[in-house]
C-alpha cells in the first residue's frame, strides 16, 4: 500500500519548495510565479495524483475568514428510542434523503450522517466537523433549541414548527391544510364517521397541525368532532395493524380513516385484512406523504401527497446558500401538497 | 449570531497562550504545566463551550503520523443511472445504512454519505476528505478498482464478487447457497417449474452466484433446466410487475417463481393479482433479502434472511478496524442466511 500523495511530494517532483506548491494551487495572487514554474508543479500533481486536502482546506480558509468551510452539510434523521438505529423503515426519509443529497452534491457539499449517543449533544459534532450547514428532520421545542441558535451555525428545520423563524431556515408542508383536504375529500365521497390516526398529537408539531386541518374540515361541513375517533401511537407500521385492531374491537361505527402517515395506512390495510374487513369495500382509508409504500400497498393508498423530492430540493438549496452567506435572510418554505387518488377510498 | 469560539478564545479567558491550550487539550507530556493553568484552561474551555475543531486534528494528526485521522467513513451507495439518486428505494440500504451508523458511531466515525457525478472519480472525493475508510456497495470489477488499490484507504466491499482480497476486506452473504436454498425449498414443496426472475446477471456479481444456486438444486433433484425460465431485468418494484406480465403472456406453465430480491417479489404479487393470478393459490414466490416489505406485502413474502442489521454491525466492525490500523489482515466475512417461512409458497 502507498501512503498519501503529498503537497511535499509534488514540490519534491517539481523541484520548488511546499509553500510554491500551495501559492500555485490557491491561485494566491499576492505572489507572483513564473508560468513555467506553475506549469511544473502543474505536470507533477498531475503525475502523481495529488489531490488537496480537504482538512487543510477548511483550516486554512478558516484562519483567512474567521469561519471555516468544511464543504460538510450534517443531517439529523430521527432516531429510536435506544438509539441504535434511524428511522429509515419509514421510507420517508430514504427518498428525502436521497433529493438532498443531490441537490447539496451539485454544490459542491456532502452529506455527514450521524446519530446521537444517548450521552452525547449533536450540536458537540456539528461544532467538531466544522458543518457549514445543518438539516434537522422533525424536531419539536426543545432546550436543543438554544444550542443551534448559539452555535451560529446555519441551519434549516425541516417539519418543523418551532417558532424561531429569526435563526433558522424552514420548510415544510402545508400541514394543516393537508388534514383538511383529506378529511374534505372522504366527506365528499360520503363519508361521516371518519377516525384519526396518527403519532402522537404533540402542540407545535406536525401531528397535531393535521388534526386542526380534520377538525376544520368537519366543522366546516357540520358533523360534530368525537374524541373516540382519535387514535394515537407510534407512525409505524405495527402501529397501523394496532389501531385496526382498536378500531374493530371498539365498535365506533366509522365508513372512513385519515391517517397521517401512509406507512400507518399500509399497516392499517394488513391489519383490517387479517379479519376480514375489506378496503375499502367495508372502510375507506386516505394517507398522508405519499411515500412509495403507498404505491406497492394492495389496494394501493390514496393519499395526502407532499412532493418529497421538490421538499429536498427546497432544502438542498436553502442550506446551500445559508452555508455560502450565513447572514442571508432567512426564508420559509412550504411545500405544496395535492390530493392522489388511487385505490382506498369509496364513495358511500 | 455568534462566531464560533476558538481556542484564542480560551486562551484570553485562561490568561494563557493558545498553544497552552493546546497542550492541556492534547494532553502531550512532553511540556509540563502546572496543575493550576490546567484547571483554569478547563474552566475556560466549559465556560465558553469550547469544541476542538476536528479539521485542526485531522491536519495535525496527519503531521504526526503520515497518515491523517479524519474519522469519516465513505459509503457508495448505488445511485440511479442518471446519478440523481440513491437507490433507496430498495429497502435494503436505508436498513443496511442505519446498523452500519450505529456501529461506527460507538467507535467515534461518521458517515459520509455523498453520490458521485458523471464526470467525478469517488475515489477523489476519498482523497479530499481524509476518508479514513471507505464501504463500497454491490460493486462490480471495474477500473476504479485500480484506484481504490493505489490510494491504500482501508475498503470494505460488500457484496462484491471482485477477487482482490489481497486489497478489500469484503463482507457478503452465501448468495450461491441461498439461490440453492430458495430453490430446494420450493422443491421440496412440491415445485418442479420454477422461473427464475432477477437483475441482470453479470458474471462475478450477486445475481450470477444465487443463479448458479438456483442452476445446483435443480441438478441435484433432477429437474432439467430451461432457460426460458430465466427472466432478467432491474432490481425495482416495476420490474416486479413488469416480470409477473412476462410470464403470464408467455405460457410457461409455471407453479412458482423464485425472486432474487423481495422488492421484485412484492411487485409481482402486485402484477399477478392485478390479473386475478392469486398467490400462493396460483403461483408461489419466494424471494430474497428479508426487507421489511416482504413483512408489508399481503401475502407476506417467504424469504432468504440475509440478516441485514448483523451485516452492517459486521461492515463497521471490519472498517473500524482497518481505519484504526490499515495493515491489519483482510478479512472476508460471510453473513449466515435462512429460510423464513411466510405466506407466499404452498405445497402442491
Amino acid at each position: 500500500m502507498k501512503d498519501r500523495v503529498t503537497a511535499k511530494d509534488v514540490a519534491r517532483e517539481a523541484g520548488v519548495t511546499a509553500a510554491t506548491v500551495s501559492y500555485v494551487l490557491n491561485g494566491k495572487s499576492t505572489v507572483s510565479i513564473s508560468e513555467e514554474t506553475q506549469e511544473r508543479v502543474w505536470k507533477a500533481v498531475k503525475k502523481l495524483g495529488y489531490v488537496p486536502n480537504q482538512a487543510a482546506k477548511t483550516l486554512s480558509s478558516s484562519r483567512g475568514e474567521g469561519r471555516s468551510k468544511s464543504n460538510l452539510i450534517g443531517v439529523v434523521i430521527p432516531q429510536t428510542e435506544d438509539g441504535k438505529k434511524f428511522m429509515f423503515r419509514n421510507p420517508f426519509y430514504g427518498e428525502f434523503l436521497s433529493a438532498l443529497e443531490y441537490g447539496t452534491r451539485l454544490e459542491g457539499y456532502h452529506l455527514l450522517i450521524s446519530g446521537v449517543n444517548a450521552d452525547q449533544k449533536y450540536i458537540e459534532i456539528a461544532k467538531n466537523r466544522s458543518l457549514d450547514g445543518i438539516v434537522i428532520l422533525g424536531m419539536y421545542p426543545s432546550d436543543e433549541i438554544q444550542d443551534y441558535k448559539k452555535s451560529g451555525i446555519p441551519t434549516v428545520m425541516v417539519d418543523c414548527y418551532c417558532d424561531h423563524d429569526h435563526y433558522f431556515h424552514s420548510v415544510r408542508t402545508d400541514d394543516c391544510y393537508g388534514g383538511y383536504l383529506a378529511t374534505e375529500y372522504l366527506i365528499k365521497n360520503g363519508h361521516r364517521r371518519i377516525a384519526f390516526v396518527s403519532g402522537e398529537i404533540k402542540e407545535i408539531g406536525v401531528s397535531y397541525m393535521r388534526y386542526l386541518g380534520y377538525k376544520d374540515a368537519l366543522e366546516e361541513y357540520g358533523i360534530p368532532f368525537d374524541e373516540k375517533l382519535i387514535i394515537n401511537g407510534t407512525i409505524n407500521y405495527e402501529f397501523g395493524i394496532e389501531a385496526a385492531n382498536r378500531i374493530m374491537k371498539s365498535n365506533l361505527d366509522i365508513t372512513a380513516v385519515f391517517s397521517t402517515a401512509d406507512i400507518v395506512a399500509v399497516g392499517m390495510v394488513k391489519g383490517f385484512r387479517k379479519e376480514g374487513v375489506k378496503i375499502p369495500e367495508d372502510i375507506s382509508i386516505i394517507g398522508f406523504d405519499d411515500v412509495y409504500d403507498s404505491i406497492i400497498c394492495d389496494p394501493s393508498i390514496t393519499t395526502v401527497r407532499q412532493n418529497i423530492e421538490m421538499k429536498g430540493a427546497a432544502v438542498a438549496e436553502l442550506i446551500v446558500s445559508a452555508a455560502k452567506n450565513p447572514k442571508c435572510p432567512k426564508k420559509q418554505i412550504i411545500i405544496p401538497i395535492e390530493i392522489v387518488e388511487r385505490e382506498s377510498v369509496r364513495r358511500l
